[in-house]
């Protein structure tokens, strides 16, 4: 071997050393960064927990077992089940557990977007809201979807159906929206408008009703077996709730374009809209997707239980951060060999910065 | 006139003038919550208005006057143009802000959604964003448009085009996402990939380029007539801050999924991308879709600024509370009559609750 080259070798090994002792040093300073992030963030999480142990249930889950026996007329709607707190520690926790939920969503989002579809593969949530006028949906959407990263979440408002969706059957406006994998899709309304509305005004009738009920099962175990955990919450006001929300839109100025005068007409069917409530839920209350009743005259108790059905939805699935399906150490070095790269400057003064 | 029907009548006229009290005295406790939440909401605006002082400007605007004498390379990335706090003054700012565009937002859904899209009529907005990786496209997502209600926001990430949308004009998957009126659109990446990355990598010639620059002005011209806001955002990174970014990801096990070995790949063609840039910026700053140059290094003063031009675009469109197009008046006297409301019972204590 040459000098010259036997010079040039024990200068590239020199450098590689170098790199070596280099890479050890920013991984090490890197992971002592991570630890004392990961240390802050597991004290905040035991603060968090110390705090949602008063909250053990959210809203009445109807199993299917009971789903004959119950009425949401049996549930009141200032209850707070499950929480012993006051407004001032829901809403503390509500903001507390904001965070995990975001966390929670990025993981999935991580873990599962761009997979297929399937109980074990591509996995996903859909949240779907009922309720009366002045429930508190808008609410539900902004202070606890609101939450998490927009990028992961994909709202569908169902309002009243155009000519053409009522030219087709009452699915196929629906089916569309079924989440991605990966995503945390949310009905404002939803296709058991079809069989509320539908029935109370008599637009269907018995018959139609019923069978409708059988799609909707099906459409919903479909989507179950897709790997979606289906929410579906009917938000439970008082009908004197309803009468001091609705006044107080009147009282309001910029709550007008929120009234519409065919409110108070509707608001004459309540009994007949509970009972169909009551119809809907007794039918589509199964294992995979039960119905939840979530007493929303206090709207703070329904956000942190809604919020608590996502996130218990989400722990079931328990997305990880996915592994790197490619060589770290090597894309590493890739970095450190790149001429000029801001740390080798730090460290050997080679160029100004 | 019989004596009962007079006794009647005088019964209705005195329970007419109760209720014409009891509504004087609802409506007076109404108005004044009211002034009371607005006093506080003014005095924490001014609070907002006197930090906000500090932000005159938000990234460098390209006037078409200008275009062709602005390079991203004249301008820093690290600096803050228009802004003299430091970073926790900007996150202060940001997160206080954020209430005056939540605000905005409600107010255009409620004043142009179901509009006819125009100038005058139905308005909206439209944020699209740019930038190399790491730029922070995301968390100008996460934290400036996570911000605001999700129902109000239409998000659209535009990935690597699939076959069949490659078969087509390059703005046939853009154009079904100009948003609604009354919406704030957002295209994370955009139809300007296709004059970006297509140049770097000659995947279209001079002029293919050209021609796709023409429908892009007039894309972006129609919308505007159409009554939508385009607000175009190049997030500008340094290489080194890109460097240092990339190479967190490769250090934390949380991020690999963010990670892929073809970003480095195309960080070599860093100064083709940006000639890209000043190419597309020269050729598409128009006096109604002006480019915005924002500098990212400090991801801070990015999302400042980007949140300082959507407040400012809505503050243009200035959208007002509709006026009711009902009697409220008569609404409410309707709510008043109606039996056994909660009210009633609290006034003359007839029923129990």
């Amino acid at each position: 071997m040459s000098p010259s080259k036997k010079k040039a070798e024990k200068k590239a090994a020199k450098k590689s050393a170098t790199r070596v002792e280099e890479l050890k040093k920013l991984d090490k300073k890197a992971a002592k960064k991570a630890a004392k992030k990961a240390e802050k963030k597991k004290a905040e999480q035991k603060k968090v927990e110390k705090k949602a142990e008063k909250l053990t249930a959210a809203g009445f889950c109807v199993q299917p077992s009971q789903r004959a026996k119950v009425s949401v007329r049996d549930i009141d709607p200032r209850s707070t089940p499950g929480f012993d707190g006051d407004k001032a520690a829901g809403q503390e926790l509500l903001a507390l557990q904001s965070e995990r939920l975001s966390e929670l969503q990025e993981r999935l989002w991580a873990a599962h977007s761009g997979r297929v579809p399937g109980r074990r593969a591509g996995r996903s949530v859909l949240l779907v809201v009922q309720g009366m006028d002045t429930s508190g949906k808008g609410g539900i959407m902004r202070h606890v979807v609101g939450a998490v990263d927009p990028q992961g979440v994909d709202i569908t408002a169902f309002k009243a159906p155009t000519e053409e969706e009522k030219s087709h059957h009452f699915l196929w406006r629906v089916r569309p929206h079924q989440p991605e994998p990966g995503m945390i899709g949310v009905f404002d309304r939803s296709h058991y408008e079809d069989v509320l509305i539908h029935r109370v005004h008599g637009w269907a009738d018995d018959e139609e009703i019923a069978k409708r009920y059988r799609s909707i099962k099906t459409f919903e175990k479909e989507m179950a077996d897709d790997g979606v955990i289906v929410l579906k919450v009917m938000l439970h006001i008082s009908k004197d709730k309803q009468w001091e929300r609705l006044f107080e839109r009147l009282q309001r100025e910029d709550k007008h374009w929120k009234f519409a005068v065919s409110d108070l007409t509707e608001r004459k069917r309540w009994d007949d809209y509970m009972d169909a409530y009551d119809a809907a839920i007794a039918a589509t209350s199964t294992r995979t997707a039960p119905w939840h009743i979530i007493p929303a005259d206090r709207k703070w108790y329904a956000r942190l239980a809604v919020q608590n059905l996502l996130i218990q939805a989400l722990e079931d699935i328990d997305p990880q951060w996915p592994k790197a399906r490619f060589d770290v150490e090597k894309a590493k070095q890739r970095m450190l060999d790149e001429p000029g790269h801001p740390l080798v400057d730090d460290a050997t003064g080679a160029t100004e910065k």
